[in-house]
């Protein structure tokens, strides 16, 4: 029997009807076999009601991943992983940071540089060869939040105000300096006509479709531990708050899950888990 | 007997010294004769106690100048009554307006401007000879947020966008078009450097020293109702609700007061004051 599509909910408010070769597309990006996939989708089908939200959907389809392998789940679970590394916007700058050096750039993080007016705080500057990559990271912990057209506008300004200031000095006129905006949710159209409009360049969860946040990070191997499914929210705070925000750092200095009282035998899953994610 | 200096606590949450001649100035430009500051000094610092709130200063000297005239009481008032305005930022936009119409330029609200790369939304363009400016108000309910850096920044942006768009235009050709930001609260340090460096124009509460906001009201008599003492909160909000927002528009709808069923008893009360208040 062929169902009539079935309305659906997106995170936005809007309406769309249940699109299931998008959902399999989505599994099958986070490592499911056609047959686990197979199973997810009929499992997601038996729940679907008219308005359902596309969250509800996802939980459903993580819930049932989990039971196959739990590195694929947690892969598929990337979006929301990283939503829970807020409230601070600090552990998203460090993923931003480590994307930029997996491309071969060397960064420093938090500086102050005098532009032509005023001083200007910048996220991170990444440098390889003459390039010079100014990044404004911009976290929400809501993924409802999108970065709006003032943050492109006010990142220009200062982007401007700053290159304006290396123009006079004879040491950068080789060096080429470009503006970069991070963002773990989205862009509203206008924020990215403008970008493209001023060659500012944009980076979101699902943009550009070369080069998104989820390509870099899931390329790159560089999944947050809040990703991990072996783990408890409060377990991800108390590492986080440990400086461990990635998978691999976890598995560098394994001794911190003692250190913040986690059993020594959930240790094995734990670490297991972080290293498939890691594809290590 | 002299007193030590009792220290104070200010909005921004810092400490100061308790400063006698700043609370006589600010009395005397509310037009208060010199008995009632003497009146209202004395009462003032009985009350004084360390690290007592400016906000708590303000009260006590306001409460004591309404015993003498309610109209120089209502104009003490003024930076509050603008706080009042809120939550929306619709009537200070209006309040903005006016004192530029007062100063002889035709307005235009609420405008959809076409800039070089994207479409922006003006609040005020306000437009005299060859004199084109476009204003941006930025309403705060509450004293302690100031505009940072960030405010300029985006609105230089903006009318960079708008100002290219224009360049295309011949007819636009011998137009000087200025930006400027208006706000009930303050703007901080690096705003106004940045804003300075750049040639955007900004009025706050008390900046610059001579066309501050204060002034430019006072000058004009655009008086918001919510200074009025005659009336309660709720019947402030519902005149704001009526699109009563000046002293000045209530005595030219006087009918307003029996629309929000406020007793006839009252009226005349209520409009003597509104009449000292805008100097009529």
């Amino acid at each position: 029997m062929e169902l009539n599509p079935i309305p659906i909910l997106k995170m936005n408010g809007k309406k769309a009807l249940f699109n299931e070769e998008k959902l399999k597309l989505s599994l099958k990006n986070s490592g499911a076999t056609a047959e686990m996939i197979a199973h997810v989708l009929e499992e997601v089908k038996l729940a679907l009601y008219p308005y359902i939200s596309t969250q509800e959907i996802h939980k459903i389809a993580f819930s049932r991943l989990k039971q196959f392998k739990r590195a694929t789940a947690a892969r598929y679970n990337l979006k929301k992983a990283l939503l829970d590394l807020g409230p601070s916007g600090f552990p998203f700058e460090r993923i931003v940071e480590q994307t930029l050096i997996y491309q071969g750039f060397t960064t420093k993080t938090d500086q102050i540089l005098k532009g032509n007016c005023v001083q200007h705080e910048v996220d991170v500057i990444a440098i390889k060869n003459n390039f010079y990559l100014l990044v404004e990271c911009k976290f929400h912990s809501d993924q409802a939040r999108q970065s709006d057209v003032k943050v492109p506008l006010y990142i220009q300004s200062r982007f401007y105000d700053i290159r304006l200031q290396w123009k006079k000095d004879a040491s950068y006129q080789n060096k080429s300096l470009q503006g970069w905006i991070f963002t773990n949710t989205r862009f509203s159209k206008d924020a990215i006509s403008y970008s493209n409009c001023m060659d500012l360049n944009l980076v979101a969860w699902n943009y550009p479709s070369k080069g998104s946040l989820k390509e870099r990070i899931d390329v790159a191997g560089l999944h947050p531990i809040t990703c991990l499914t072996t783990l408890t929210l409060n377990e991800k705070q108390a590492l986080l708050k440990e400086m461990i925000i990635l998978c691999r750092e976890l598995l560098k200095k394994r001794e911190i899950l003692t250190k913040i009282e986690i059993h020594p035998q959930r240790h094995a899953n734990i670490l297991s888990e972080a290293k498939q994610l890691c594809n290590l």
